[in-house]
């Protein structure tokens, strides 16, 4: 029976003790497990029975399997006996109690474990629980060993692999959980039979096990589905069992497996976050899941070991305050320690990245656009021309979010759940999720005729995806990209087109987004925008009602409340202040019949679920359609001093010239500039395509996907 | 002429200079001053024309003297000659172009000066100016010297004591700005009959000048009638003069004038503060105006120097990151180098303290109680029961806010004013401040019959003041105050008593609210809470609106949007979750219909210029009632990592016992403790006075202002 710790080597567990009592990330890293895990410890240990999820029973079973795996680790690496101690002594309680524990009545689709109301956390106890072990069997005797063995370890393992056989090694999010804690567990109590069953399925003819997930779960770009919420969670399991077999089956190269998945997987999350290390809430997901996540640590701590350690690695690292308390995390730390000391490590200035969605890449994209400004402020542009992400799949296809000076601008509201808080409703989605979070108007997006894409059908859903027209962000100065989504609103086609725009005179990239409509009939359209803050001025009238109504029955409108609205038909001005930052929308449409409605959430919402939030449309009604907006970032006010400057902003106007099936016109003028910006809207465009758009007899030519020209006044001296 | 810098001695400077480079408060401040003022520097002089409050002009003319001031003193302390050339670069700008501008039009009660609108920013230009050509006065030819005090100096000290003789030396926080003006400038040029006048008035018959002002202005206690927000502007110019006169005029021995009058305004600034340094928004107020503010900078520096520095000022500047650089400052500095190298300088934990109002301090209080929870965690109970705080004072007598854990949880709405945003009514206070943020039903009070106290009368409110009951902060587990307002409604007596309790079983203090109406006839009471954040649940069936209404017609009621309500016959429960905290609150009356309505800011406002903010209140119709609550904060959320613990509290009750003219009798039942609160109900109780109260047919005996009894049930072994 092996008694070795299945992650560290002897000669790495010598290095990491070097690291305790620094200021390095990981001696940082160790003291604060430390501290926690010292002040868990003083607590009475306790094994209760089960509970329902949120639980304080659910809640305590988790954090002893935290802190085992915290522990275990510790023990390893200061080579004190009162954490061995701790972690033996609570694995006793669960060999006296765990067989004693029933199978939890079932309350959704998840089987139930002994101790949680579903596997899937069963399964996360087991892995942790595995590694702990395997820290501190060292100092059991074999009779104690062997009763954990018999009394826990091989009956999970038999309830994974055999009593819930069907959901143990399917391609599946949860699948890799339980794979991943199999593995883990057949290391450490020297079954390497599970370890193989774990990585190439119960059955090697079928696709199963750890290798078909990582090579099915995602697109070939990395992205999962569902989004970076869930895909987070799924990394944990995934880049453990990689670690796992990288050291126990060293022939699989598991980090060169099918060109290099595991890391591109690793990669395509942190592509997707915001300069703060927030996710954008993509489908549902919270507002601020974070790569602070434990998961990943511990996924920044392996790419960083395994595959690049760059300065963008490090300035997440720097997000983080830490590194995972392994061997892979030291390097990141010493890697840190380095250029520390001959730089600022700034914050991470990722790349711009496509992301396509499907087994192939070829069911659309997600778009990830990052710009620079002056001060080294980075704004960021997501847009969803992908997949539906299946039951956490919003309706938002050509929705975009905006990011710059630490804030999301136009924002998302995420999922409709107060996770973890049991009085509302246990924490767990709440009516609202799907009437209003899921539904198209509440993303920034164009809703058409007051009903959801897609109808709110999932399968529909599921089974159309985003047609990707153009990326193109090689030029620092500006930067784009446009896509077509054709079948989510039937009979009609839709193409969105945004971009980030560096003007001399303006403070942060200017925002320009085109969402082109085609349909037959006159048809409503709502041109969405959620904001945080304060309206400051507008450039029209507008009534704000004493009684308010909400927008609509269904589709999320019944949860808008209709606060305000104004006519306008030439460009609409909506400035707003958020935190410190002044932000200027100006919008039109290619119609004379624009109308602006301020709305705010919480209609129909019995129990308070709901955030107050305010948002504004453009509702225009025509057939064919073309919006215009760009918005600007602008200014300063902070309150606490009492300053404030550029409260009004440099962009005066956005004017729709024309459209059609060749490509779109706008013009933007500024105090000092104005901008032509002429964009393609034929799918077969290359970037060496002529185009020729004539409207109102006057014609444009240009090459390639876009072309925009900036002319600049001389500025006068005054 | 002289040509000294009127604030430092040469023995100061040196000491100041070798501060330079060093990572003290004092080597931070010159640091962060010098890379201010070098940026400013570096852009072009400018002396514009004069603008309207908030222009560009505006901001540059305030930019002009707030860099001048700097570099003054930065001269003297690092000795470059680009500093002083800079201030004399810029004065001689001042001397071309300052008689050639004509006085502005007036259009506010103030009257205009050359530069500004009003001749209260002009003093501010005088002050900082004066102080800055004296720290560069050396560097320049007699010619210079004398060309800058004809054409500037002189002229301004002559507006202000000649043209606008009735506005110079008169009690009003704009006096203390002229005469500091014009004393620090008499010393600079060396008139010394101008400080002379500025210390004692122009006819030492009347009462008027610095010395009338500060013993006038501000009541025994230091508290000055328009709160914290206004006062900290006053604050600067009053120190600043302080500090000249104990400079040039020792004989006034100015830092002990009427027992030490300066400094104990500056302790009763300092003693309004939350424990994070934010002023309570008392009467027009942002809510964050803070300790951090320059002036109060300038305060805390001088009261450190001359008065006491002790923990909680060292405390203070912790806060401020910084101190003035000044003599005094540095005194600061070196305390807080000493202590900081002995020990961790925590948040400022300032006494509980009861602030007396009026010229001789019997015209009630404002009361602020504070207390510490076991983590170290200050909560601040605030209550008015003081003076109206005329022009800008609020309706809102016996209000009360509270504080814990880092935020207003009982919150202050603050004025209506976007302060300083140039497009919201130039910055100045909005509509909605009178007719929304100074009304009654804005505050956390109760509101009777939907009128403001005081029926909205400035003249009849500052007629009327609280009258204190007690004021009882000795005992570490409980702490209390209570007081009257008899006159701030026709025919009605008010009393209010809160408390803040240690219990072992609860995480924080909880507040305990006895607010009891005597009146004749049934009138409807609106007990007022403004919170922030989402409500998680309740213990009462309420009903949320299809269709939003206004509460209301007037006193501030047609700005609130009645959201849903619900019938809390019994004690009703509602608990809403606030940043990472959870906070639930029980009430309820001596009568048998109360009325939970949940409301929203925000209705009636037709330019968006007030937040939208939710609060409830319980309402209660009958004859005189007493309404008891209790608040308590607990738990723990943090939606990144997901984590929630005590979401529900541990106060199941709280029950009105009885009330009548002797006392009132409330019981408050937690999962551990029955707790029995008597409080005494008559003006006329002493300390030692012994109450006995009868409410059907029971008698309860205590001695002094109130009794309480804490039950705790063993804690039974599970």
């Amino acid at each position: 029976m092996t008694t070795q710790p299945i992650l560290f080597t002897p000669d790495e567990i010598v290095q990491l003790r070097q690291e305790v009592g620094r200021e390095t990330l990981m001696g940082q890293a160790i003291a604060k497990n430390i501290a926690v895990t010292d002040a868990f410890m003083s607590l009475p240990l306790e094994v209760p029975g089960h509970g329902d999820g949120g639980s304080y029973e659910h809640n305590r079973h988790k954090d002893n399997y935290t802190y085992m795996n915290l522990a275990g680790r510790l023990f390893v690496i200061t080579q004190e006996q009162k954490y061995a101690d701790f972690v033996i002594a609570l694995l006793e309680e669960y060999a006296d109690k765990y067989l004693e524990l029933g199978f939890q009545v079932q309350k959704n689709t998840n089987p139930t474990g002994r101790i949680f109301h579903q596997i899937l956390n069963e399964h996360g106890w087991l892995l942790f629980t595995s590694i702990a072990y395997s820290c501190v069997s060292s100092q059991m005797t074999e009779a104690q060993r062997q009763r954990i063995i018999d009394r826990v370890f091989m009956p999970m393992i038999e309830m994974s692999t055999e009593k819930y056989a069907h959901r143990f090694d399917h391609i599946h999010n949860h699948g890799v959980w339980a794979v991943a804690a199999v593995g883990a567990c057949a290391v450490a109590i020297g079954k390497p039979e599970y370890l193989d069953m774990a990585v190439y399925g119960k059955n090697r003819a079928e696709c199963s096990g750890f290798l078909d997930q990582v090579s099915n779960l995602f697109a070939p770009s990395g992205y999962y589905l569902e989004g970076p919420y869930y895909s987070r969670f799924t990394i944990r399991p995934l880049v453990l069992l990689a670690e796992i077999i990288h050291r126990h089956m060293p022939a699989v190269d598991i980090y060169n497996y099918k060109q290099g998945v595991v890391g591109n997987t690793v990669q395509a999350l942190l592509a997707t976050a915001y300069p703060n290390g927030v996710f954008p809430a993509m489908n549902d997901a919270s507002q601020s899941m974070s790569i602070a996540d434990a998961g990943v640590q511990v996924a920044v701590s392996i790419y960083g070991a395994h595959y690049a350690l760059d300065d963008n690695i490090l300035g997440m690292a720097k997000i983080q305050g830490g590194v995972w308390m392994h061997p892979c995390g030291l390097q990141v730390s010493r890697a840190y320690e380095k250029a520390a000391s001959e730089r600022e490590i700034g914050l991470p200035y990722w790349p711009s990245m496509e992301l396509s969605e499907g087994p192939n890449g070829d069911q659309g994209a997600q778009g990830f656009v990052r710009m620079q400004d002056k001060s080294g402020d980075v704004s960021q542009l997501v847009m969803n021309y992908g997949m539906h992400g299946m039951g956490h799949g919003h309706f938002d296809t050509l929705g975009i979010t905006l990011f710059n000076r630490g804030h999301e601008v136009l924002r998302e509201y995420g999922f409709g759940r107060w996770v973890n808080v049991e009085p509302k409703f246990g924490g767990r989605y709440l009516p609202e999720n799907p009437s209003y979070a899921r539904q198209t108007v509440a993303h920034n997006s164009v809703t058409i005729d007051q009903t959801c894409q897609n109808y709110f059908d999932v399968e529909r859903a599921d089974s159309v995806h985003g047609l990707p027209h153009f990326f193109q962000v090689d030029d620092e100065n500006i930067k784009g990209m446009s896509a077509f989504a054709n079948h989510h609103y039937d009979g009609f086609a839709m193409q969105r087109s945004v971009f980030l725009l560096n003007l001399d005179e303006l403070e942060a990239p200017l925002l320009i987004d085109l969402y082109r409509l085609e349909g037959e009939g006159e048809h409503q359209y709502d041109y969405s925008h959620q904001y945080s803050g304060q309206i400051i001025r507008t450039n029209f009238a507008y009534e704000t009602f004493k009684e308010v109504n909400t927008l609509g029955d269904d589709a999320g409108y019944q949860h808008l409340w209709k606060m305000a609205a104004g006519q306008a038909n030439d460009t609409a001005l909506v400035s707003w202040l958020q935190d410190n930052s002044y932000n200027t929308w100006l919008g039109t449409s290619s119609n004379n019949n624009g109308e602006v409605i301020f709305t705010r959430s919480g209609a129909n919402d019995p129990s308070f679920n709901l955030r107050s939030e305010p948002a504004f449309m453009l509702r225009s009604h025509g057939e064919s359609t073309l919006f215009a907006s760009v918005l600007e970032t602008h200014g300063y006010f902070n309150e606490e001093f009492e300053q404030s400057v550029n409260a009004r902003g440099q962009v005066s106007n956005i004017r729709v010239i024309g459209h059609n099936e060749v490509g779109s016109a706008v013009e933007i003028t500024t105090q000092r500039s104005v901008v032509t910006l002429l964009v393609s809207n034929q799918a077969h465009v290359t970037e060496n395509t002529v185009n020729e758009l004539t409207i109102n007899e006057q014609t444009f030519n240009w090459t390639g996907y876009y072309s925009v020209k900036v002319n600049t006044q001389s500025q006068e001296i005054i």
